[in-house]
């Protein structure tokens, strides 16, 4: 037995991942991207093959409290095909393999499976595998997406250059604040069931955390546009965390404009409310499932023009850090305040 | 809301799955397997690959206080390996989820990849993809496995024809046994801490409980003497089970002889001590990871010189039914008295 106890906390979700794959060996020819980025990527014969696979735990990932099972379904599915999507990549398959506590009928579990089924139909993927078991800890979802990609067309969080520009999809930070308007109306109904929720006002920011869509639009606008970003990543923990594994993996700095970050009006009103920073929410919030991505800058105007992405900084020598520059001038060192599973 | 409340146990494992993708819809034409066998498959631009996903959970699948991590690791990676080579594929490579509770520490996580860095090692696979998360709910494992297979070379459970033989590798039922063992043992030490368990005679059965092997040298002899079994599954359930997979998978019905099962000596002794009949462990107990499966009369030479493989009955007509002849010349009804996850 080894007596010495490091605690998980003291590593983080990342630096244990890394810890523990360190000395990973590579036996196969056909393995070309390895654990560390959105998705794998190995070579089948030639063609290339991405592959990602994620859990969702109950207490976690999903409160059963506020999560329609329907919702869930297709969330499981649409978070694990945002990986595929976040390599430039085509989603075509997924395995789903659960854990199903006997508090569960039959009925819930065809609510889930039509959640997953619409999001099947939706990205024109199929189910190929079913693996159900009892579980005695509530309910555990493993979904492993695979896509496809045309040879050496994948996008990695590496190649990220000094000067290129930094992009993102959508809003960020609207995940997040559904998630605390669902927080608070599960206490207050705790507190007197008698009081229903009142979300009706709050569909957008809901929807968010409820049911995110992952950018298959963005993916495939980038290949018309003949648009190659030089990196890419999905927004699922928070813009901060996100842009330092681009920055770490790239072995470069960054400039981020707080100004630029694309926040929607619903989002910038219940931050308000909540006496939060709505860029604080984008930063550290997570769930947002939006492509982060860099592009080299005789892409701009290209990009400028798609009222779907925001450009919100650049790209700078490493020696410079990664720096967030507030709405009010001022330059703050970005952290990863983002999701610290262990903590 | 839905006001009809369907148990799942009503259903039981398999009937759930076949229930909740009966309506399963296929949207890419690379789909070749979809759910229901050991293994999916797809076409990958004219070659082929094969896909297997599977849960491990705390307190269902195993439980720590006698399984040591590192043999966890090991057990989590070959069980998905065995669902590939039981497709007659090649695994290459896997990705690995895990949900971890607070209690473990950095050493134990090190200790279960040191298991799965083991099997990989041994099966020449690549681990390409790892995530963690923290979990509420005790160990969540799970592993999806990725081989390959030339193509339309796949063998899965439907194939089976009246008059093929039926054969099965190595032993069954002393998985079953030796978990019997550390249950006894366990209940022992939680009675009176003080007494040490004595399992230094049982390597045997504690070995096939604690660490399985997938018979990838069987999928090899098989290919080496040009056998292509007309179909195949791995015993995780029992053989009762299986071999009743592959009757309705195929469409047709067996005659099973008792004293044909291939039981290990030790297996013998201990289900004696326990006053259980050895061919019940082998039918109904599980976690063998042996290969069941059928192969032409016209075989029966080949198979018949390899030492790790038993001809144990032979498929007939679906109407005859799936039928056990007893050593004491009965005639039963197979059923499938193998694992139920939610009765």
């Amino acid at each position: 037995m080894d007596t010495t106890r490091t605690e998980i906390a003291s590593l983080g979700e990342f630096g244990l991942i890394e810890h523990l794959t360190k000395n990973n060996e590579t036996h196969q020819a056909g393995t070309l991207l390895s654990v560390g980025d959105d998705a794998a990527v190995i070579d089948q014969f030639g063609r290339q093959c991405v592959i990602s696979n994620d859990l969702l735990l109950e207490g976690i990932h999903f409160d059963l409290m506020y999560t329609p099972l329907k919702h869930l379904g297709y969330k499981a599915v649409v978070v694990n095909l945002s990986d595929i999507y976040a390599m430039m990549a085509t989603p075509t398959h997924i395995t789903l393999a659960l854990g199903i506590s006997n508090k569960f009928s039959v009925e819930a579990l065809e609510e889930f499976y039509e959640g997953v089924y619409a999001a099947c139909d939706k990205f024109n993927v199929d189910l190929i595998g079913g693996d159900t078991s009892s579980s005695k800890a509530g309910f555990v979802i493993s979904v492993t997406a695979i896509g496809e990609v045309a040879p050496d067309k994948y996008v990695t969080r590496s190649g990220a250059k000094v000067n290129d520009l930094i992009c993102v999809s959508g809003d960020l930070g609207a995940a997040y604040l559904g998630l605390q308007l669902l927080e608070r109306e599960k206490r207050i109904f705790l507190e007197n069931p008698q009081i229903q929720p009142d979300l009706e006002n709050q569909k957008y920011l809901i929807g968010r955390i409820l049911k995110p869509e992952p950018r298959a639009d963005i993916v495939e606008w980038l290949q018309e546009a003949n648009i190659t970003p030089t990196s890419m990543i999905d927004v699922s923990d928070g813009l901060s965390s996100e842009l330092l594994h681009i920055c770490t993996a790239s072995d470069v700095g960054c400039i981020l404009y707080e100004e630029k970050i694309p926040v929607h009006d619903d989002a910038r009103k219940v931050a308000m409310e909540f006496q939060i920073g709505a860029a604080a929410c984008a930063l550290s919030g997570g769930e947002d499932y939006e492509l982060l991505f860099t592009v080299k800058q005789e892409d701009y105007e290209k990009v400028a023009r798609n009222n779907n992405i925001s450009v919100i900084g650049y790209i700078t020598e490493k020696s410079e850090g990664a720096n967030l520059l507030t709405t009010g001038g001022n330059k703050h060192k970005l952290t990863s305040a983002g999701w610290n599973a262990f903590s």
